[in-house]
């Protein structure tokens, strides 16, 4: 393995989380605060780190093959949280380390899963960079290194499939750099649209870039008690919006700024998810509509709902845990299938979710019809064997390591619903789930154990698994 | 399709269950019960359209395929369950017909869910009846008759591959007939050795019986309110071994009676089997300690209770309900593992679960090093790769089913852990779950409609889903 050039790759981002810090530290200018002082040491030690590394770990061997792109894509995620949890410490906003890292990887790895219980106690400049890193996991850290750091070459690529989820990846245009430069620009535009947009609705600016982080990232992470309930009817739909629009892979949007209009039509992922979100807020309307005064209400809650937990983001307009069963399940389902891959939200991804389907089906025709040998086809290609059995492996080591989750969460005292719902919201990036951690609460509660291995199953959830693997496999690190 | 041939199956069919009605009519004679007559009228029924049914559809084409096979199969099963039903109603123990439907499809399905919540008022015949159809599910009703009737040719490993669990299906004998023997006979064999067992425990000769029942189809209907833990530990510990020894794979007893006790070493389920049942007795033990008087006890307690749920039987010694959570978890976990393959036992399969291990291993090394191309060895075989794509979207066609029955479910007011380990308990063939449906529970409380979908439920689980998605498909109906 290229150790150098994974070593190389960690330095330049912990340089880039000393440039990131500088947002939330001009914030906290801004507002006076005294948090002022916790980024501006957190700045510090990231550059007294990574400067000597990134002069000592220079090479000329840039060569980065699957191995080297899968270990660093961890080992970045890894080093991020633990740097980016200083702050939260420092500034004694947070006083437990392991609660501080459980929060900042809940941050980067866009779940939303919170430890406070007293939000609006909390100082603007921490607030800030709470979201900010649900706008920096969004899209993947080192999905931007790449896109500014010249020394990376084209072999990268590895890198792109490992923080881009979804069970195929396609490079837009030939060089993987222009790709990562090109999915970012959509990124800023969009999070711009979605600022203004809520400007003008009337939120206050501080609100409007701190929720549209959370709404960009599919976080989650919000500055009120009551998530987004406090705000407008118009704000709310503004929010649900934006929200099932960061659930579209990013591949479409680009096919519409090329004016490929056609294949973006023909985009079979993309029905699904409009499908899937229609039908499921149908549904619960229906059966939540005894519970609200009038039918506006009603879908207004329901859109807003299936929205925010089909992309996995975490917002919520009501304690959807007080909701019938039937609605409940349905989330829960959600949270499992999330949004389209390419995207910046979680779960299992619709594509996997269609291609399984469509396997199903031809293991059915074939079984009827032993000597029929039919090719799965998606989005208008023939789809190789290879992606379809990784397909299917992925599934099994998703239920694998989510009922790991789940085992080690038991030795806790809740109930399973509790349980069952963390482990899904967490190893899903939702951030809420039900009982104790719904909407309303928080992970407070959790003993510091399963806080880690929370933290580690958003990680596994971002990441898609394999990643975290490698860097626990000793054949990865093996110098062949 | 041959579909002079399904009907004869079926006709067959029919008159099997004729003659397995004469064992309750013989209980209620000597009980000299009145539900004597409920026996003779269905008798009559069953013969009145079997024989003609069997005149009409005698063909000289015996040729089985797959389709017809696997429709065979699963229409069996539907028309024995109606037709099974038939007693519970005539005699009015059971009064609605669903009701009675459930309660039989539980039966045959060796599920042991009950809508009865007054048991002990029952009368003797229709008890018998009750456990006996655990008995008869448990080997499968079709390879009874492939072992009894002659014109069945040996194209009939079809219906020994649909009845018989389990991702891979090797024939003892180079004849599905005499395969279809040999089992019978071990399963007859290891019946009567628990019945002696249970008897010279001190256990009363109806109660060994019907308790035999309800073990060696891995069942779990009983005859008392507290399942079995009004019985002696030494009569409890019988039941938990023998409860074990039938979740082995039917054709490791085969390989011991010709002596092949290397090979039966040397089974990576087996050891996979042991090694996970002791594991999850070890870590009950030690969690449900403090709730109960001493150490022998709980051991006791755990052992009974992981041996009835890995195998799916679901007896209960203790309210499991009651235990702490991660017992709780322990045992939800196992109702979906199951137990090994070509046993009695429901669930996934001890066999996939491995196989699936392995695929992800092989995953896992392919993608650090892409050029490494490495077959999956299972009991001392490679894999043939058909059978390895077959597990894995069996295991997508699972949770698809799965979470389709937990989502129907959620229309009934009970809680998410009722309606999920209801799902859970009665598409793995266990029987009781957590909540409402806990082992002092009954499923009585669920809606008409639900029973069915749980009825539906239990046909997929038992008949590993195929063979139930088959006859509703059209495709299997058609000529060609």
């Amino acid at each position: 393995m290229n150790r150098r050039m994974v070593f190389y790759m960690l330095s330049h981002m912990l340089e880039a989380t000393a440039v990131m810090l500088i947002l939330p530290l001009i914030v906290s200018v801004i507002y006076n605060e005294r948090c002022f002082w916790a980024f501006l040491i957190t700045i510090g030690i990231a550059l007294l780190v990574g400067i000597p590394m990134s002069v000592m770990s220079r090479t000329e061997n840039h060569v980065i093959y699957a191995k080297e792109g899968f270990v660093t894509v961890a080992l970045a995620w890894i080093a991020l949280s633990a740097v980016g949890a200083f702050p939260f410490v420092i500034s004694g906003e947070i006083p437990s380390y392991v609660d501080a890292f459980f929060e900042t990887v809940s941050g980067f790895t866009t779940t939303g899963a919170s430890i406070l219980t007293d939000i609006e106690s909390m100082s603007r400049g921490i607030l800030f960079w709470r979201s900010f890193t649900h706008w920096i996991g969004g899209m993947g850290v080192l999905v931007f290194i790449m896109a500014i750091v010249p020394s990376v070459t084209d072999r990268s690529i590895h890198i792109l499939r490992a923080e881009m989820p979804g069970p195929i990846i396609g490079k837009l245009v030939p060089k993987a750099r222009d790709t990562a430069k090109i999915l970012y620009l959509i990124y800023i535009v969009m999070t711009a649209a979605e600022i203004i947009m809520l400007l003008i609705g009337g939120m206050p600016l501080f609100d409007s870039i701190v929720h549209t982080f959370g709404t960009a990232g599919t976080g989650g992470f919000g500055i009120k008690s009551d998530s987004i309930a406090g705000y407008s009817p118009h704000l709310q739909w503004i929010i649900t919006i934006f929200m099932f629009l960061f659930g579209v892979n990013f591949n479409l949007y680009y096919l519409l700024l090329i004016r490929k209009f056609k294949t973006v039509y023909k985009s079979e992922e993309l029905w699904c998810y409009i499908c899937l979100a229609l039908i499921s807020v149908i549904a619960v309307t229906i059966n939540i509509y005894p519970m609200y005064r009038s039918f506006s209400e009603s879908v207004r809650a329901a859109a807003f709902q299936v929205s925010s937990i089909i992309t996995t983001t975490g917002y919520a307009t009501a304690d959807f845990n007080l909701w019938p069963e039937l609605s409940k399940a349905i989330l829960l389902l959600l949270m499992f299938t999330g949004a389209c891959a390419g995207s910046t939200a979680g779960g299992f991804k619709l594509s996997r979710v269609v291609l399984l389907l469509k396997m199903i089906r031809r293991e059915v025709k074939h079984m009827l019809h032993p000597r029929s040998v039919a090719a799965v086809r998606f989005e208008g290609k023939k789809v190789d064997e290879t992606v379809l059995n990784s397909v299917r492996t992925y599934l099994g080591i998703y239920a694998v390591s989510f009922c790991a989750v789940f085992l080690i969460l038991s030795f806790e005292p809740f109930d399973i619903e509790t349980n069952l719902s963390a482990a899904a919201a967490c190893f899903n990036n939702v951030g809420p789930g039900f009982g104790v951690v719904g909407p309303t609460g928080s992970y407070a509660d959790y003993s510091a154990v399963s806080k880690i291995v929370l933290s580690v199953a958003m990680l596994f959830g971002r990441l898609e698994i394999y990643p975290m693997i490698f860097v626990l496999s000793k054949s990865a690190w093996s110098k062949k």
